[in-house]
């Protein structure tokens, strides 16, 4: 069996990647990575200028993306068989050659990733190198910590039902609301309901060049690129003190 | 204004932080970390063989740990005056050295060097470096994905009542909880209340030498360190696809 590195590429900025990530990568003869048709790819551009000179490409390229609805039939099996298929490749390939595999973020937090390492299990010897979750970088950007003493934090998507997008509103100390593009006014809506909204801020493109922190009730609504993520800040939870 | 600097050092394995932090410790003249009293400390621990030489090191030793009830009155002057006095050393230092502070995990979350933070904002320039946290590397020792499309992740602490507890473990796909040490039994109570108890497990030591993953159905209950990280893992929760 050959070995397939999954290496997690942190929130952005290459300086932010971890130091085993840094040497996988320019050491690393074959590289693959996702990235949409016709895209030059966030993955491979976090990696600009690091591979070495005769490494071997292979982007794994989306065959859908924002065409479909993404609970559709047709979505969920083009995207099953594009997975099925890199799988396979990865997997024929790892038996004569190290494959290294780039993934934003933490490969184990949301990652596209998962999809393969779940379909190589058994089929090639894969490792993954954690990295700096993109919320991090996020929340790094806004200069502010995100949750201190005893504060809940919770993980939300932009995608959820309003009912539940509210309820774990309300419930929480800290959020962190990931995928919002399109949800970006629902989200706002919930956090206005549930009183948040004046405490949220957007984060575009976290420790990236271009990179925005504004206060949520102050962006147009139609203005937020997919990856944006909100933030509400923990306000330090402490015990109660007994009198 | 002199400059300090904080840099987040990651989940414990060196090999896993930032390159920026890596380059940061290593030509750093002046070097604090917190520590527990007559202990090495694990943010010390972590950067051994790395500092420069002849740098100058601040072990920021806490004055009480857990001799104390964490909220009683005591508890809490004693540690207001600790992190006084040692904003005011710093800032005095910084006003001529650069200064680097030592955070194990990601400063930001849930991070001691938070309460230096805050009392340094218009007394020296401050920039933190993010880390991964202590949870991403607890969840990558387990070699499975804690969140995949669209699951709730809650971070909880396991110093929470027992009915906020279970409240949250009900309500989130994916689980972490900190702060668990004494805690652990209750820890265990509430997910066997909540049905979550089968799927949890018990990370201790995450990348570190001595690295131990349990499911917690199968461990003693007094035997946990206060670091330990308890996970239930997300199972990937997708939208309903309408028929």
């Amino acid at each position: 069996m050959g070995r397939i590195v999954c290496a997690g590429l942190g929130p952005g900025d290459p300086d932010l990647m971890s130091v085993r990530s840094d040497r996988a990568i320019r050491s690393a003869g074959h590289v693959a990575y996702f990235r949409k048709k016709g895209r030059p790819g966030q993955a491979r551009r976090i990696v600009e200028g690091m591979l070495a000179p005769h490494a071997v490409e292979y982007p794994m390229e989306y065959p859908v993306t924002t065409e479909l609805p993404f609970d559709s039939p047709e979505y969920i099996h083009y995207l099953a068989t594009f997975y099925d298929d890199w799988a396979q490749r990865l997997a024929e390939l790892a038996q004569t050659q190290d494959v290294l595999v780039l993934c934003e973020g933490d490969p184990f937090f949301y990652g596209s990733f998962m999809h393969l390492y779940t379909r190589l299990q058994g089929r090639a010897q894969v490792d993954v190198i954690p990295g700096i979750p993109g919320m991090v970088g996020c929340w790094s950007a806004t200069q502010t910590p995100i949750t201190w003493g005893d504060d809940v934090m919770t993980v939300l998507m932009g995608t959820l039902p309003d009912a539940e997008l509210r309820r774990h509103m309300q419930s929480a100390d800290a959020l962190v609301i990931m995928k919002t593009g399109r949800n970006l006014p629902r989200v706002r809506r919930a956090l206005q309901a549930t009183g948040r909204l004046e405490q949220a801020w957007l984060v575009e493109r976290g420790t990236m060049p271009g990179q925005r922190v504004l206060p949520l009730a102050e962006v147009d609504g139609n203005d937020c690129p997919y990856f944006a993520i909100v933030l509400v800040h923990g306000q330090g939870r402490r015990p109660e003190v007994q009198e």
